[in-house]
Protein backbone atom coordinates (compact mmCIF):
# COMPACT_ATOMS: atom_id res chain seq x y z
CA UNK A 1 0.00 0.00 0.00
CA UNK A 2 0.96 3.42 -0.58
CA UNK A 3 0.46 6.63 1.49
CA UNK A 4 1.42 10.35 0.86
CA UNK A 5 1.02 12.66 3.37
CA UNK A 6 0.87 16.35 2.66
CA UNK A 7 1.55 18.64 5.68
CA UNK A 8 3.40 21.55 7.06
CA UNK A 9 5.15 20.00 8.90
CA UNK A 10 7.32 16.60 7.31
CA UNK A 11 9.79 16.31 9.93
CA UNK A 12 6.93 15.49 12.51
CA UNK A 13 6.50 11.98 11.02
CA UNK A 14 10.78 10.87 11.04
CA UNK A 15 11.13 8.93 14.06
CA UNK A 16 7.60 7.45 13.69
CA UNK A 17 8.49 6.64 10.38
CA UNK A 18 12.11 5.30 11.21
CA UNK A 19 11.09 3.25 14.45
CA UNK A 20 8.98 0.49 15.86
CA UNK A 21 6.84 -1.66 13.38
CA UNK A 22 6.29 0.98 11.25
CA UNK A 23 9.90 1.13 10.54
CA UNK A 24 10.20 -2.62 9.96
CA UNK A 25 6.66 -2.42 7.24
CA UNK A 26 8.45 0.12 5.72
CA UNK A 27 12.04 -1.53 5.39
CA UNK A 28 10.37 -4.99 3.83
CA UNK A 29 7.94 -2.65 1.11
CA UNK A 30 4.71 -3.98 3.03
CA UNK A 31 3.91 -0.07 3.39
CA UNK A 32 5.67 2.93 1.59
CA UNK A 33 4.91 6.15 2.91
CA UNK A 34 5.88 9.74 1.15
CA UNK A 35 5.68 12.86 3.20
CA UNK A 36 5.08 16.11 1.35
CA UNK A 37 5.74 19.67 2.22
CA UNK A 38 2.54 21.95 1.48
CA UNK A 39 4.90 24.53 1.65
CA UNK A 40 6.47 23.41 -1.46
CA UNK A 41 3.12 24.33 -3.61
CA UNK A 42 3.52 27.97 -2.14
CA UNK A 43 3.42 30.94 -4.39
CA UNK A 44 4.53 34.60 -3.85
CA UNK A 45 8.21 35.03 -2.16
CA UNK A 46 6.72 34.66 1.25
CA UNK A 47 5.72 31.03 0.64
CA UNK A 48 2.27 31.84 2.25
CA UNK A 49 -0.14 29.18 2.56
CA UNK A 50 -2.60 30.42 5.33
CA UNK A 51 -4.31 33.56 6.02
CA UNK A 52 -7.13 35.22 7.82
CA UNK A 53 -10.81 33.85 8.34
CA UNK A 54 -12.95 35.05 6.30
CA UNK A 55 -15.68 36.62 8.90
CA UNK A 56 -13.21 36.90 11.13
CA UNK A 57 -12.19 34.78 14.21
CA UNK A 58 -8.41 33.78 15.97
CA UNK A 59 -5.78 31.79 13.99
CA UNK A 60 -5.30 30.82 10.54
CA UNK A 61 -6.39 28.62 8.22
CA UNK A 62 -4.74 26.93 5.20
CA UNK A 63 -5.79 28.75 2.06
CA UNK A 64 -7.30 27.29 -1.53
CA UNK A 65 -4.43 27.55 -3.81
CA UNK A 66 -1.46 25.56 -2.56
CA UNK A 67 -4.09 22.56 -1.46
CA UNK A 68 -5.78 22.24 -4.33
CA UNK A 69 -2.32 22.48 -6.26
CA UNK A 70 -0.54 19.35 -4.31
CA UNK A 71 -3.67 17.70 -3.99
CA UNK A 72 -3.98 17.50 -7.50
CA UNK A 73 -0.08 16.88 -8.22
CA UNK A 74 -0.15 13.71 -5.77
CA UNK A 75 -3.60 11.97 -6.25
CA UNK A 76 -3.98 9.33 -8.91
CA UNK A 77 -7.07 7.49 -9.97
CA UNK A 78 -6.60 5.13 -7.22
CA UNK A 79 -5.93 7.69 -4.19
CA UNK A 80 -8.39 7.96 -2.10
CA UNK A 81 -7.95 11.29 -0.30
CA UNK A 82 -8.39 11.47 3.61
CA UNK A 83 -8.51 14.68 5.56
CA UNK A 84 -7.94 14.46 8.93
CA UNK A 85 -9.97 16.32 11.00
CA UNK A 86 -12.24 16.68 14.38
CA UNK A 87 -15.44 16.18 12.62
CA UNK A 88 -14.81 13.21 10.62
CA UNK A 89 -15.89 9.89 11.09
CA UNK A 90 -14.66 8.49 14.05
CA UNK A 91 -11.25 6.28 13.09
CA UNK A 92 -12.76 2.13 14.72
CA UNK A 93 -10.72 -0.84 13.58
CA UNK A 94 -13.08 -1.38 11.13
CA UNK A 95 -12.88 2.08 9.82
CA UNK A 96 -9.13 0.40 9.82
CA UNK A 97 -9.69 -2.97 7.90
CA UNK A 98 -11.09 -1.17 5.24
CA UNK A 99 -8.87 1.77 4.55
CA UNK A 100 -6.08 -0.95 4.52
CA UNK A 101 -7.73 -2.72 1.98
CA UNK A 102 -6.96 1.16 -0.47
CA UNK A 103 -4.32 0.52 -2.90
CA UNK A 104 -3.35 3.98 -2.21
CA UNK A 105 -4.36 7.08 0.27
CA UNK A 106 -3.43 10.66 0.66
CA UNK A 107 -4.21 11.94 3.84
CA UNK A 108 -4.38 15.79 3.79
CA UNK A 109 -3.44 17.15 7.75
CA UNK A 110 -4.63 20.72 8.59
CA UNK A 111 -3.67 23.49 10.73
CA UNK A 112 -4.47 26.49 12.91
CA UNK A 113 -7.99 26.50 12.51
CA UNK A 114 -8.07 24.35 9.81
CA UNK A 115 -8.32 24.05 6.44
CA UNK A 116 -10.40 26.41 3.54
CA UNK A 117 -13.89 24.68 3.22
CA UNK A 118 -13.81 24.56 -1.17
CA UNK A 119 -11.09 21.62 -0.65
CA UNK A 120 -12.66 19.59 2.05
CA UNK A 121 -15.63 19.89 -0.24
CA UNK A 122 -14.28 19.42 -3.43
CA UNK A 123 -11.35 17.23 -3.40
CA UNK A 124 -11.64 14.95 -0.06
CA UNK A 125 -13.47 11.80 -0.60
CA UNK A 126 -13.53 11.28 3.51
CA UNK A 127 -12.55 13.10 6.46
CA UNK A 128 -11.34 11.23 9.70
CA UNK A 129 -10.67 11.89 13.10
CA UNK A 130 -8.77 9.95 15.76
CA UNK A 131 -10.86 11.16 18.78
CA UNK A 132 -13.30 13.81 20.41
CA UNK A 133 -10.51 16.35 20.94
CA UNK A 134 -8.27 19.03 18.99
CA UNK A 135 -4.75 19.16 18.07
CA UNK A 136 -2.43 21.48 17.38
CA UNK A 137 -2.45 19.97 13.61
CA UNK A 138 -3.15 16.92 11.81
CA UNK A 139 0.05 15.58 11.40
CA UNK A 140 0.16 13.27 14.82
CA UNK A 141 -3.60 12.00 13.35
CA UNK A 142 -1.94 11.16 10.28
CA UNK A 143 0.08 9.16 12.15
CA UNK A 144 -2.05 6.99 14.25
CA UNK A 145 -4.07 6.25 11.50
CA UNK A 146 -0.84 4.80 9.54
CA UNK A 147 0.19 3.06 12.64
CA UNK A 148 -3.67 1.41 13.11
CA UNK A 149 -4.61 0.46 9.50
CA UNK A 150 -1.05 -0.73 9.69
CA UNK A 151 -1.58 -3.72 11.51
CA UNK A 152 -4.63 -5.08 9.16
CA UNK A 153 -1.78 -4.95 6.18
CA UNK A 154 -1.06 -8.68 4.75
CA UNK A 155 2.57 -9.33 6.66
CA UNK A 156 2.53 -6.54 8.95
CA UNK A 157 2.48 -8.03 12.00
CA UNK A 158 4.47 -11.03 11.28
CA UNK A 159 3.45 -14.52 13.12
CA UNK A 160 4.46 -13.66 16.77
CA UNK A 161 1.33 -11.57 16.98
CA UNK A 162 -2.02 -12.20 16.19
CA UNK A 163 -5.38 -9.78 15.62
CA UNK A 164 -7.29 -11.84 17.98
CA UNK A 165 -8.22 -11.16 21.66
CA UNK A 166 -7.52 -7.67 21.64
CA UNK A 167 -9.72 -4.29 22.91
CA UNK A 168 -12.76 -3.57 21.09
CA UNK A 169 -13.23 -7.01 19.11
CA UNK A 170 -16.75 -8.10 20.39
CA UNK A 171 -17.18 -4.64 21.86
CA UNK A 172 -15.23 -5.83 24.50
CA UNK A 173 -11.93 -4.73 26.10
CA UNK A 174 -8.98 -6.58 26.33
CA UNK A 175 -8.52 -9.09 29.51
CA UNK A 176 -5.11 -8.73 31.81
CA UNK A 177 -2.54 -9.93 30.82
CA UNK A 178 0.53 -11.64 33.29
CA UNK A 179 4.18 -12.73 32.16
CA UNK A 180 7.28 -13.87 34.36
CA UNK A 181 7.73 -14.10 37.51
CA UNK A 182 4.99 -15.62 38.64
CA UNK A 183 5.48 -13.77 42.08
CA UNK A 184 7.07 -10.50 42.01
CA UNK A 185 8.11 -8.48 44.74
CA UNK A 186 5.25 -10.83 46.51
CA UNK A 187 2.38 -10.36 44.00
CA UNK A 188 1.08 -13.51 42.56
CA UNK A 189 -0.34 -13.80 39.14
CA UNK A 190 -4.14 -15.31 39.08
CA UNK A 191 -3.46 -18.98 39.81
CA UNK A 192 -5.78 -19.91 37.10
CA UNK A 193 -2.80 -18.89 34.51
CA UNK A 194 -0.52 -21.01 36.03
CA UNK A 195 -2.95 -24.33 35.55
CA UNK A 196 -2.65 -25.39 32.44
CA UNK A 197 -6.30 -25.65 31.87
CA UNK A 198 -7.03 -24.22 28.65
CA UNK A 199 -10.71 -23.91 28.98
CA UNK A 200 -10.52 -22.86 31.95
CA UNK A 201 -7.87 -20.03 31.19
CA UNK A 202 -10.49 -19.27 28.32
CA UNK A 203 -13.47 -18.72 30.27
CA UNK A 204 -11.52 -16.42 33.27
CA UNK A 205 -10.33 -14.33 30.04
CA UNK A 206 -13.55 -13.25 28.85
CA UNK A 207 -15.02 -13.00 32.26
CA UNK A 208 -12.61 -10.55 32.63
CA UNK A 209 -13.27 -8.95 29.49
CA UNK A 210 -17.17 -8.48 30.35
CA UNK A 211 -16.01 -7.14 33.73
CA UNK A 212 -13.30 -4.63 32.64
CA UNK A 213 -15.65 -3.40 30.16
CA UNK A 214 -19.13 -3.01 32.32
CA UNK A 215 -16.98 -1.13 34.91
CA UNK A 216 -14.88 0.97 32.62
CA UNK A 217 -17.07 0.85 29.05
CA UNK A 218 -20.80 -0.21 29.70
CA UNK A 219 -21.01 2.58 27.01
CA UNK A 220 -19.15 0.11 24.14
CA UNK A 221 -21.84 -2.41 25.58
CA UNK A 222 -24.99 -0.43 24.55
CA UNK A 223 -23.06 -0.17 20.55
CA UNK A 224 -23.33 -3.79 20.47
CA UNK A 225 -25.86 -4.62 17.20
CA UNK B 1 5.04 21.55 33.47
CA UNK B 2 7.57 18.79 33.11
CA UNK B 3 6.22 15.86 31.15
CA UNK B 4 8.31 11.92 31.39
CA UNK B 5 7.70 9.37 28.57
CA UNK B 6 8.43 6.05 29.57
CA UNK B 7 8.78 3.78 26.50
CA UNK B 8 11.17 1.23 24.16
CA UNK B 9 10.93 4.03 21.33
CA UNK B 10 12.43 7.14 22.33
CA UNK B 11 13.36 8.37 18.67
CA UNK B 12 9.72 8.26 17.41
CA UNK B 13 9.05 11.16 19.35
CA UNK B 14 12.42 13.08 18.26
CA UNK B 15 10.25 14.48 15.31
CA UNK B 16 6.72 15.10 16.99
CA UNK B 17 9.49 17.26 20.00
CA UNK B 18 10.93 19.24 17.50
CA UNK B 19 8.85 20.81 15.13
CA UNK B 20 5.28 22.43 15.33
CA UNK B 21 4.19 24.27 18.07
CA UNK B 22 5.50 21.25 20.46
CA UNK B 23 8.98 22.56 19.53
CA UNK B 24 8.45 25.93 20.23
CA UNK B 25 6.77 25.45 23.76
CA UNK B 26 9.71 23.26 24.74
CA UNK B 27 12.03 26.41 23.59
CA UNK B 28 10.35 28.75 25.61
CA UNK B 29 10.20 26.37 28.58
CA UNK B 30 6.32 26.09 28.28
CA UNK B 31 6.70 22.45 28.91
CA UNK B 32 9.50 20.09 29.79
CA UNK B 33 9.28 16.30 27.94
CA UNK B 34 12.17 14.18 28.85
CA UNK B 35 12.21 10.66 26.92
CA UNK B 36 13.43 7.78 28.70
CA UNK B 37 13.88 4.13 26.97
CA UNK B 38 12.72 1.58 28.83
CA UNK B 39 15.81 -0.81 28.12
CA UNK B 40 17.97 1.37 30.42
CA UNK B 41 16.29 -0.13 33.56
CA UNK B 42 16.46 -3.88 31.64
CA UNK B 43 18.58 -6.61 33.23
CA UNK B 44 20.86 -9.39 32.12
CA UNK B 45 22.74 -9.96 29.11
CA UNK B 46 20.07 -9.81 26.73
CA UNK B 47 18.40 -6.60 28.08
CA UNK B 48 15.30 -8.50 28.40
CA UNK B 49 12.05 -6.05 29.02
CA UNK B 50 9.28 -8.44 27.52
CA UNK B 51 8.02 -12.20 28.20
CA UNK B 52 5.23 -14.64 26.64
CA UNK B 53 2.14 -14.03 28.74
CA UNK B 54 0.89 -16.39 30.97
CA UNK B 55 -1.84 -18.35 30.09
CA UNK B 56 -0.55 -18.96 26.69
CA UNK B 57 -1.44 -16.59 23.51
CA UNK B 58 0.32 -14.56 20.61
CA UNK B 59 2.22 -11.78 21.47
CA UNK B 60 4.46 -10.10 24.26
CA UNK B 61 4.24 -8.63 27.59
CA UNK B 62 6.58 -6.10 29.17
CA UNK B 63 7.62 -7.44 32.60
CA UNK B 64 6.86 -6.03 36.16
CA UNK B 65 10.86 -5.77 37.14
CA UNK B 66 12.05 -2.93 34.20
CA UNK B 67 8.73 -1.50 35.02
CA UNK B 68 8.91 -1.22 38.59
CA UNK B 69 12.23 -0.16 38.32
CA UNK B 70 11.80 2.59 35.84
CA UNK B 71 9.04 4.24 37.34
CA UNK B 72 9.92 3.91 40.86
CA UNK B 73 13.52 6.04 39.72
CA UNK B 74 11.20 8.54 37.50
CA UNK B 75 8.46 9.35 39.99
CA UNK B 76 8.33 12.40 42.37
CA UNK B 77 5.88 13.02 45.18
CA UNK B 78 3.91 15.36 42.66
CA UNK B 79 4.16 13.05 39.87
CA UNK B 80 0.63 11.56 38.23
CA UNK B 81 1.25 8.47 36.09
CA UNK B 82 -0.42 7.80 33.34
CA UNK B 83 -0.34 4.35 31.23
CA UNK B 84 -2.17 4.86 27.83
CA UNK B 85 -4.33 1.78 27.18
CA UNK B 86 -7.39 1.42 24.98
CA UNK B 87 -9.22 0.10 27.97
CA UNK B 88 -8.00 3.55 29.73
CA UNK B 89 -10.54 6.88 30.31
CA UNK B 90 -11.19 8.45 26.70
CA UNK B 91 -9.04 11.53 26.29
CA UNK B 92 -12.01 14.66 25.85
CA UNK B 93 -11.16 18.32 25.94
CA UNK B 94 -11.79 18.31 29.60
CA UNK B 95 -9.36 15.54 30.75
CA UNK B 96 -6.88 17.15 28.36
CA UNK B 97 -7.64 20.81 30.57
CA UNK B 98 -7.46 18.93 34.31
CA UNK B 99 -4.08 17.27 33.34
CA UNK B 100 -2.72 20.32 32.10
CA UNK B 101 -2.70 21.78 35.67
CA UNK B 102 -0.97 18.46 37.07
CA UNK B 103 2.62 19.53 37.63
CA UNK B 104 3.93 16.55 36.85
CA UNK B 105 3.09 13.97 34.16
CA UNK B 106 5.05 10.39 33.94
CA UNK B 107 3.37 8.79 30.51
CA UNK B 108 4.19 5.28 30.45
CA UNK B 109 3.68 3.66 26.57
CA UNK B 110 3.13 -0.10 26.42
CA UNK B 111 4.13 -2.36 23.45
CA UNK B 112 2.78 -5.91 21.76
CA UNK B 113 0.21 -7.37 24.08
CA UNK B 114 0.37 -4.65 26.55
CA UNK B 115 2.13 -4.30 30.16
CA UNK B 116 1.90 -6.99 33.39
CA UNK B 117 -0.93 -6.21 35.14
CA UNK B 118 0.97 -5.58 38.46
CA UNK B 119 2.18 -2.76 37.05
CA UNK B 120 -1.47 -0.98 36.05
CA UNK B 121 -2.63 -1.90 39.64
CA UNK B 122 0.18 -0.81 41.83
CA UNK B 123 1.64 2.04 39.52
CA UNK B 124 -0.59 4.17 37.54
CA UNK B 125 -2.78 6.52 38.74
CA UNK B 126 -4.97 6.77 35.74
CA UNK B 127 -4.99 5.16 32.35
CA UNK B 128 -6.05 6.92 29.78
CA UNK B 129 -7.18 6.25 25.75
CA UNK B 130 -6.93 8.58 22.58
CA UNK B 131 -9.86 6.49 20.99
CA UNK B 132 -11.32 2.98 20.46
CA UNK B 133 -8.93 1.40 18.47
CA UNK B 134 -5.54 -0.06 18.84
CA UNK B 135 -2.16 0.83 17.85
CA UNK B 136 1.53 -0.77 17.76
CA UNK B 137 2.64 0.53 20.87
CA UNK B 138 1.49 3.55 23.15
CA UNK B 139 4.27 6.25 21.94
CA UNK B 140 2.28 7.68 19.58
CA UNK B 141 -0.87 8.05 22.14
CA UNK B 142 1.36 9.89 24.42
CA UNK B 143 2.85 12.30 21.68
CA UNK B 144 -1.58 12.52 21.33
CA UNK B 145 -2.08 13.40 24.89
CA UNK B 146 0.69 16.26 25.46
CA UNK B 147 -0.31 17.59 22.23
CA UNK B 148 -4.02 17.87 23.17
CA UNK B 149 -2.69 18.93 26.69
CA UNK B 150 -0.27 21.50 25.62
CA UNK B 151 -3.10 23.81 24.41
CA UNK B 152 -4.07 24.18 27.19
CA UNK B 153 -0.56 25.53 29.08
CA UNK B 154 -0.68 29.00 29.92
CA UNK B 155 1.13 30.86 27.12
CA UNK B 156 1.45 27.97 24.81
CA UNK B 157 -1.01 29.03 22.18
CA UNK B 158 -0.07 32.42 21.89
CA UNK B 159 -2.32 35.43 20.90
CA UNK B 160 -3.07 34.74 17.55
CA UNK B 161 -4.69 31.84 18.59
CA UNK B 162 -7.86 31.30 21.26
CA UNK B 163 -9.43 27.90 22.14
CA UNK B 164 -12.70 29.71 21.82
CA UNK B 165 -14.64 28.11 18.72
CA UNK B 166 -13.20 24.68 18.52
CA UNK B 167 -15.24 21.32 18.05
CA UNK B 168 -16.63 19.91 21.07
CA UNK B 169 -17.34 22.92 22.57
CA UNK B 170 -20.66 22.95 23.80
CA UNK B 171 -21.02 19.34 22.33
CA UNK B 172 -21.12 20.62 18.93
CA UNK B 173 -18.56 20.41 15.74
CA UNK B 174 -16.82 23.36 14.19
CA UNK B 175 -18.46 25.67 11.88
CA UNK B 176 -16.49 25.79 8.27
CA UNK B 177 -13.88 28.09 7.47
CA UNK B 178 -12.56 30.54 4.35
CA UNK B 179 -10.14 32.02 3.99
CA UNK B 180 -8.74 34.65 0.35
CA UNK B 181 -9.19 34.55 -2.26
CA UNK B 182 -13.10 35.03 -1.92
CA UNK B 183 -13.85 33.20 -5.24
CA UNK B 184 -11.43 30.51 -6.18
CA UNK B 185 -11.86 28.32 -9.78
CA UNK B 186 -15.43 30.10 -9.52
CA UNK B 187 -16.57 28.82 -6.28
CA UNK B 188 -17.26 31.82 -3.94
CA UNK B 189 -17.45 32.07 -0.12
CA UNK B 190 -20.84 32.34 1.59
CA UNK B 191 -21.72 35.54 0.94
CA UNK B 192 -22.78 36.65 4.54
CA UNK B 193 -19.01 36.08 5.34
CA UNK B 194 -18.39 39.18 3.41
CA UNK B 195 -21.02 41.33 4.77
CA UNK B 196 -19.45 42.87 7.53
CA UNK B 197 -22.43 41.74 9.78
CA UNK B 198 -20.88 39.98 12.93
CA UNK B 199 -24.33 39.51 14.22
CA UNK B 200 -25.14 37.61 11.19
CA UNK B 201 -21.77 36.35 10.93
CA UNK B 202 -22.35 34.84 14.31
CA UNK B 203 -25.85 33.47 13.72
CA UNK B 204 -24.88 31.57 10.31
CA UNK B 205 -21.55 29.72 12.07
CA UNK B 206 -23.90 28.93 15.10
CA UNK B 207 -26.56 27.33 12.87
CA UNK B 208 -23.48 25.50 10.91
CA UNK B 209 -22.05 24.29 14.18
CA UNK B 210 -24.96 22.60 14.32
CA UNK B 211 -26.20 21.08 11.51
CA UNK B 212 -22.51 19.40 11.11
CA UNK B 213 -23.09 18.07 14.60
CA UNK B 214 -26.50 16.87 13.34
CA UNK B 215 -25.51 15.85 10.11
CA UNK B 216 -21.73 13.88 11.37
CA UNK B 217 -22.21 13.18 15.27
CA UNK B 218 -26.17 13.18 16.47
CA UNK B 219 -24.28 11.31 19.49
CA UNK B 220 -22.59 14.21 20.47
CA UNK B 221 -25.95 15.90 21.04
CA UNK B 222 -27.70 13.11 23.10
CA UNK B 223 -24.37 13.18 25.33
CA UNK B 224 -25.62 16.97 25.82
CA UNK B 225 -26.19 17.19 29.61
Amino acid sequence: MKIDVLTLFPQMLDGFLSESMIGRGLKHGILDVAVHNLRDWSKGKHNQVDDRPFGGGAGMVLMPEPLFDAIEELQTPQTHRIYLAPDGDPLTPDLARDLAKKERLLLVSGHYEGIDDRVRENLIDQEVSIGDYVLTNGTLAAAVLIDCLSRFLPGFLGEEKSLTNESFQDNLLDFPQFTRPAVFRNMPIPEVLLSGNHAEIEKWRQREREERTRKRRPDLLEDSP
